[in-house]
């Protein structure tokens, strides 16, 4: 059990609860099915949270106990209070807490704040998508193929304001003429943050195989690093270092 | 006069008038004497501001007309009213200003919001110091030599918690035993970021003609770039401006 | 004349001669049409070269005196000495010449040899290509609108076996599903290097205004940035240059 | 024993045969010590190489069997067969066959070749060596501390001739004054490269738990990611492919 994943799938799920359309797809929420398709990983221990739950679903025991945060938001993104949004930030730079937003978290506080960037981008109606893997020799494109053929996403466009992501993994195409830069790793402080476009709630992208294996794969991906010595709280001179290190012991 | 770069120095300027060795050194305060050292740069539009000046230096009419924002703070960080650093970044995302924090600045509010960072370093005494130039052929490193010795500079060290800096170009060497990424390029929104250690309040590294010179490359590097047709506010259908713009118009 | 970027347009200049589709649409060849739509820029001056000429048009009196290279060939790639490649690359690598490989240059032996790539791609019919700019703040994109519309352009798509581009600039989407990483920054030595992908010889790309732009803003930022301290030809201790080395003199 | 990762640690092995120093650290060679630390972890399958022997150590059915290569050489660079070279190159590309040059394989023909660089470097004598780790969340910083002390290591200074790293993970402090980009990353066709600078012949890098720990994670790092469908042999339309495949089964 120690050497597990423990990943939190948080959703707002408002949208499944208020929408026919989105709870004929997703029934029991849009992170109920990431838990269903992520059940057959042994390395994973997925727990879930929701923003109606207590402590809108990341009370300190369930945050300090992540691994990998997933987040999923669109309606209700001012609800999310600040001092949580501090804390998910705080966690991700200090204790490498891996962040995976999907699909409209482009517009969560918590994307927006870790990044630094207003997430901005051109949208447009639901069309086919194909998101194609321009690197397929990432940990987050193993097993993927060239492309993955969506019938029906949300089109998601550039210009997409975001940091100009450290390795770039996947871009979209879609039907109507638009490109989107879709899927997007960044580094801040201990943490990796991967972005992942698909999953409108009326499409079906989470049931989508190559999908689910790019989700498996960021999570693997977004694991925090193991540390050596700690962070120093304070100053530090090395000249002292020096002579109290012995050599070769590092 | 319209092609010139509107630049504004903002300094915190209280350690040179509380402070003997600062006021020594720079007795007008530190922005004006980067003011002074620009005076021959026929493209540069200077302006000074200061923490103590009214509107905290940086009223609209200023912050408006200003292309490259420089920031030196380091007592005071937390005086910054947070309404003005919403308006700082606001200028860097969406007007492309460019922001250049020297040295302490890496804890300022600014640069934490805009980069997405708690800024946090090693740090030691004031020391001899090497600025190793890695990126020649960058616009920064224009004319710039192998490397800029400084007798005394502060060490700032790694581990140095900024995102991965999208092109680095400078890293220091110092004598009791750290490096620091000393001269780091970061993209947000349609703004350029550029930080530069060098400018202990003590020491003279403003007085120093490489670090003259990376600071006025710095600043032309940061200067906005001409925009094609306005970002838009919202959504856009290609489908619909395909029939509309005639081919090779675009 | 001493500040002007003096540019070399090698075009292989076969299909211009024996495809009348290519010849109506360049009668005096691609690279006399680049040549003219930069007329009028007066930092430029420009000298054209063809494969068929003396030296295959880059004797050293004129590699000597190039400071951004055009590359534009297809059929004939094999036909380039070996020996000028060597010449190429290394004027790029340690004298900063700007290398701009254009279209199907990304096959040319300059391009593999100076970037380490085969360059493979997919690729397929001409047809509505719509050039994305996804780097609105990069001096390659000044002025450039968001996006770029080709009638007719022929599909090269990813996955493109290319070096993770140092700055993407541009992304292809094409009508048939494909999009194509398609303006790519790198750096190698002291040169800069940008490829633009479109340039088929029966299409009309380079008569695009848009396509103009980026072509004449990747001249300007190819161009060698002004060197300090000439590179090293050996060793180098620094403990002996710093006590040689005055301080505040660099 | 499926999933192990094929090992080859190719070596020169010259100098541990010609020089008494030399031989007295590494007396069955580098490639043995390496191999010899490396003896505990059970995910790796090591195969030994040296340039003396049959087809230089690396015959079809060893290179095309190697998930990742090890590299030292130093003063035979030139007797390597340029069919090798080619060879190798390929692997990485088009297999994904992870390529680490330790030390003065800098200079090395793979290195060049495969990166698309000179691979020149400043240089000097053997003295103190601070690695700093800059990258404490990459994977081949798992469990380095901030920095390891080498008490005596060869100075390899900037300017190094390297294209920017995709991911820089160490740098090098040494004693009179020069930096080093020690840790270096980099992503070409299907293969990952990792550069390491520790390891000159008499010093003792390779016996510091700190480099051995780098060196480990380094060869987890370069191991070829699981591919999706086959890299396209030639043309393809997505025109095409679109209706022959099932939507949601990519």
């Amino acid at each position: 059990m120690a050497n597990k994943i423990n990943v939190t799938i948080w959703n707002e799920f408002t949208h499944e609860k208020s929408n026919a359309a989105a709870k004929a797809i997703y029934p029991k929420g849009i992170h109920a099915c990431i838990r269903d398709f992520l059940a057959d990983d042994p390395d994973l221990n997925i727990t879930l949270a929701a923003l109606d739950d207590p402590d809108q679903g990341l009370p300190d025991e369930v945050l300090n106990n992540t691994d990998v945060l997933l987040w999923w938001g669109h309606m209700r993104h001012g609800d999310v209070d600040d001092s949580l949004v501090a804390r998910i930030r705080q966690r991700v730079y200090a204790r490498g807490m891996g962040f995976m937003p999907l699909h409209s978290a482009h517009h969560s506080k918590p994307f927006r704040s870790i990044l630094g960037t207003n997430g901005d981008h051109s949208w447009g109606d639901c069309q086919k998508t194909i998101v194609w893997n321009i690197f397929p020799s990432h940990p987050i494109a193993a097993g993927v193929p060239d492309y993955i053929i969506l019938e029906d996403e949300e089109m998601y466009g550039e210009p997409f304001f975001i940091p100009p992501p450290d390795e770039l993994v996947f871009v979209n195409w879609y039907e109507f003429g638009n490109i989107y830069r879709s899927g997007c790793c960044w580094h801040r402080g201990l943490g990796k943050i991967f972005f992942f476009q698909p999953g409108h709630e009326t499409c079906r992208a989470f049931h989508n195989p190559g999908v689910q294996r790019v989700i498996r794969n960021g999570i693997h991906w977004c694991a925090p690093t193991e540390l050596g010595t700690p962070v120093p709280a304070s100053c530090r001179h090395i000249r002292e270092h020096i002579s109290e290190i012995a050599p070769d012991k590092y």
